[in-house]
């Protein structure tokens, strides 16, 4: 093979986004050089001689991904979009990098333009996305076959991408998965922020990938042909790949190369000028000469040409309906009807279940009548009830199955399921204990701002949970999901509405929810008809009053119930008490004025939940008072803590009488 | 050596704590006996032969220290320490396991009793809390010689802690820096709660540590002769040490043990009693017999001489006086006098800085005067201005300097400060972006939850970040702190106030502090005497009114000037209008109720921060008004973001005028 495109160089293609990319820097007087300047050979070679992507059909289903996770280099992947082609990649979107209502935002961002795949820029979360999408072409390839689906998935990271923790659980269950059509690239450029990596890492890195059960390869990240045939081998190999690119950072740039100099700022005016002379490049900024641009639209035909024989394919494919469903994710159009009727046989056998248990029951009925969820668990399947029956486990080399054993890696988990959700064909939903929400924020905060449908079964959501003690008992943690835009929390009172939350979650296609769930038993505390999902609203009367209220309670989850206990003593003594259950705030907020005002009344508020305060002072105004925790928890049995802490319906009675003689 | 003490075997040893582990967790009907079985043979022989602790004087400085890193196992830590004759640790302790104020929690708590290190059960930590305290001997060991500090650091740990990220971020960081003094045993057992490890994990664990800079070994963890031999190999390794101990979980229960039912829950009532068969252990529960008692009891007095030889070698010590301010991190007594005299410089220069670099200013004071504090940054040194003139980088095998190269590492570096903090003889600081408090949050909450002095320094943090966009801008990160129970976090709005944050957090030793800094510079504020430091009430009247408002605007940080701004035109039209800066809530919230009223007054309220809304009421009350963030930031000039959001002083006015129209 001819290491050159249409008559030109790659090395001159490479040249192509380093130009482009010291120019948007030095013109936004922001961003990083150095690493699109590093990696453009490595970017040369692989675009134009191997990713089949079409940038005239972004979205085709059979595309190798490419994700970027270094992501601070974003002017590498803005480039080479640009130079294939995508239409939304325009040059001025490249001349307008970082500026606001752009496409080029500092890293990339999913949805700003076609063809950026993943939001990457937290270091590490790019190549957990990758083992995801990889994943997800295994399982589809496994289901419809390599007519459908067959394709690479390609990450490029760096050093932070792999001292990040989040590196260790993804190369560990993408080894142990054998997810061979995954290729990462290492920029082994051996500088970081602080300067050489020698300051703070000695690590064999291919060592270090083999023991995860990798194979690994080394090349000269600025040798074409090299390039060239070590992707080639990678591609035959029987595990996943890790090659690692030895580069210069800022490679072309004379007097700044190879220095942290040219990591995270413009090369100034000067350097620039001498590196358009250094690396022989003539015309000016954001200007890419004729026969170069012709050669990488010639790069971008073989991703067209393998995109309609795809299209051939997939034409005569006796299963083609079933896969476009799956792509799609549709879910079945009764699932309503089902979770509605589901709803009415709580209503009847009025379960006393955690609404862990009844997470599980609403999942029977969702993974019952739709293919498109996958399950999973960071190693807690039998405490976050995430596995429903006949739901077998993915395993290596045999990816039939609709449930990951993710072991105990929470962040992995959640990052691996935002890729999977990116690549379509699946609904992920994955469990652990509420309170490693810590371990899990960087890729929930990623789910969020990304705006995808990924569901976080987060069990055990409060001291509820009792001997464990404090480092397991969550007090911040649904404050912490609350304060996170485009984001639902979940926290529901019962059966009911923990069906009702998983009926919203499954038709939230642009945000992720998080089920906050209980480990111990409550009642079930809805009645008559359950036709209507009530949950929708974020907030709801659940006991109303005969006439004008004296007090109103409000709260969520498994506080709930204590709420009402309450409420019953109170109206035995005379008072007219009307207790609002909260599952999700978020919907509430969402609502009208007027139906708010409904809800919360007029008369003095009370709130109880087993939380941090933080926020509820929207709910209970000045004058409200607030039953919750603060402080950590403490180990002992589940009902000697509530009754430590003072979350009690007692409380709530005493507050009520405190209140009411102001 | 004979593989016994005072004539009882080390089997017999292992077993008390299998039957006393087995018993609590019996009586409790709660926790986990699996791991103390399956490690007991290892306990006994590295408590018995090897570990310098002395139960009588459990803080000695120069003692071993163990962290168990697995914690749920930490019935194998209470049983060591009942053991052992540490006089807290009583039967009526191990008794009264996991319930409600027995020391004797589900996780080791630290400050439940003395002889527990750390607190753990959140995976991972404990092991990274030990390359801190291992990390923190070296130092002292540097400073003062063997005769003072010279310990070893040892840490039980299972598989959750080595498939968890931050395991990565620790071990690549101890290799790195060849901490020869720390020895981890992995609890080799192959089951983890879902199942056989298989399900989830192919690594090669000791592959994986050699290619981090460690030297491994294997042995049988049911054979005490290979133990100790491979204990003393260990302890003359010239870089940390990883002992894969194969070991059966549940070691002694004949019908459940190897399997991952005897993992996390009680055996049963049949069980233990074939346990007891079966290990020949016939004493009734909770009894220990009495040879076994005394053999334990003599092991602890390898330790008691261990302890009393080093007080000999500190009485003789010349620098013993210097050794004891050191440890005990005396801060110099005229540090509030410096850092007075350094905020009376800044009201005469009113410099317009970033806090970030107002903080760097402030650390130049304290690093300047004490040598306790030790700096560091996970590779944003240049961003975080946290490496002040003249402090040196800790580098492998030279441990003189005060300045931390973290690496890439903010979990990593967050937990190893909580270990150095633990060890004693330092105050530790490391900065990150704010943002990437995601990545630290498990770490940050157990800073919290121990009550120790750790001090985050977190930068560029706001939308104010600008270019780098959403991924970088924290929104929700704030509210993350503020629900934090037992922490302090900091927004300060000038140099003044970052400052007053840097005094107080130097003295709050029973908690963490979080500084808030901003990329972007802000004019001075603060005028007039500063020697009263305002921030340690947590808010105040920065700008007040002559007699009284019409409105008074709250906020913190950056957008204090903003508030300033809109209150000068306010009242250029004629209104009255009172500026309160608030730069740490959590301190405001512990002032008494009359104060809070005066500062907060009985005008309409106006609050304006760059984040996230959540806990904003609560100062506003519910007719007040809220200038901040809805959605997740953009990529663009900060002034550019700050406009495009509408986080303005013009926002301010117009909010007020609409307020004062109602």
């Amino acid at each position: 093979m001819p290491h050159e495109m249409a008559g030109v160089s790659l090395r001159d293609m490479a040249n192509a986004i380093r130009a482009l990319s010291m120019d948007a820097v030095q013109k936004a007087n922001s961003g990083h050089p150095g690493m699109p300047m590093g990696m453009a050979d490595v970017a040369a070679v692989l675009f134009s001689k191997f990713l089949r992507i079409d940038p005239s059909q972004p979205h085709w289903p059979n595309r190798d991904r490419f994700i970027l996770s270094n992501g601070h280099g974003s002017m590498l992947q803005y480039s080479v979009m640009h130079l294939l082609g995508f239409p939304e990649m325009t040059i001025e979107e490249i001349e307008n990098f970082r500026q606001l209502g752009s496409r080029t935002a500092g890293h990339p961002e999913y949805g700003h333009a076609a063809g950026i795949e993943a939001t990457t820029g937290p270091l590490g979360q790019g190549i957990t996305m990758s083992v995801g999408m990889a994943l997800a072409e295994r399982m589809l390839n496994q289901r419809f076959g390599d007519d459908l689906v067959d394709h690479y998935t390609y990450a490029f990271c760096g050093d932070g991408c792999l001292m990040e923790g989040i590196s260790h659980e993804a190369i560990d269950l993408a080894g142990h998965l054998k997810l061979n059509k995954l290729i990462f690239f290492f920029d082994d450029n051996h500088i970081s922020i602080d300067g050489d990596t020698k300051l703070s890492t000695s690590i064999d890195q291919r060592e270090r990938f083999e023991a995860h059960g990798w194979n690994t390869f080394a090349v000269d990240g600025h040798d074409p042909e090299a390039i060239e045939k070590v992707i080639l081998e990678a591609q035959k190999s029987d595990k996943p790949a890790f090659i690692a690119c030895r580069t210069i950072i800022g490679y072309g740039a004379p007097n700044m190369q190879g220095t942290d100099k040219v990591h995270g700022s413009a090369l100034g005016a000067d350097e620039v000028a001498a590196t358009r002379k250094n690396i022989g490049w003539t015309s000016k900024a954001f200007v890419v000469p004729e026969p170069i641009t012709k050669a990488w639209h010639a790069a971008a035909t073989k991703g067209r040409e393998a995109r309609e024989a795809w299209e051939k394919r997939r034409d005569a494919a006796p299963n083609r309906a079933a896969f476009e469903a799956q792509y799609a994710t549709a879910l079945p159009e009764n699932l309503a009807e089902l979770m509605a009727a589901a709803r009415a046989d709580v209503v009847t056998d009025k379960p006393n279940v955690a609404t862990r248990k009844a997470s599980e029951m609403a999942l029977e009925v969702i993974n019952g009548a739709s293919e498109v969820t996958i399950g999973g668990s960071a190693d807690l399947t039998p405490s976050n009830n995430t596995r429903t029956k006949g739901l077998k486990d993915i395993a290596p080399g045999d990816y039939a199955g609709r449930y990951i054993r993710y072991g105990i890696r929470e962040h992995g988990m959640s990052a691996v399921m935002n890729g999977i959700a990116l690549h379509g064909g699946f609904v992920p939903y994955g469990g652990t204990f509420m309170c490693f929400t810590d371990y899990a924020r960087g890729a929930i905060r990623l789910s969020a701002l990304m705006g995808i449908r990924v569901v976080y079964v987060m069990t055990h959501d409060s001291i509820g949970l009792g001997e464990d003690g404090p480092t397991h008992q969550p007090i911040e943690h649904l404050a912490i999901h609350r304060a996170t835009p485009n984001l639902l929390l979940f926290r529901p009172a019962d059966a009911v509405e923990t069906n009702e939350a998983w009926e919203i979650a499954m038709g939230e296609t642009k945000r992720p929810s998080v089920m906050a769930l209980s480990r111990q038993g409550v009642p079930t505390l809805r009645s008559g008809s359950v036709s209507e999902n009530k949950t929708r609203k974020g907030a709801y009367v659940l006991k109303d009053t005969d006439g004008p209220r004296d007090i109103t309670i409000l709260s969520t989850g498994t506080e709930v119930s204590l709420a009402v206990e309450a409420a019953k003593r109170l109206e035995a003594n005379g008072l007219k008490v009307a207790v609002v259950s909260m599952p999700c705030w978020e919907l509430f907020e969402e609502q009208d004025a007027a139906y708010r005002k409904s809800v919360l009344g007029t008369a003095p508020r009370i709130a109880i939940e087993a939380a941090a305060r933080l926020g509820w002072d929207r709910w209970i105004g000045e004058d409200g008072h607030f039953i919750g925790m603060t402080s950590f928890g403490a180990s002992a049995p589940a009902p000697e803590v509530y009754k430590h802490f003072g979350i009690t319906a007692d409380a709530v009675v005493e507050a009520a009488g405190e209140m009411l003689k102001r």
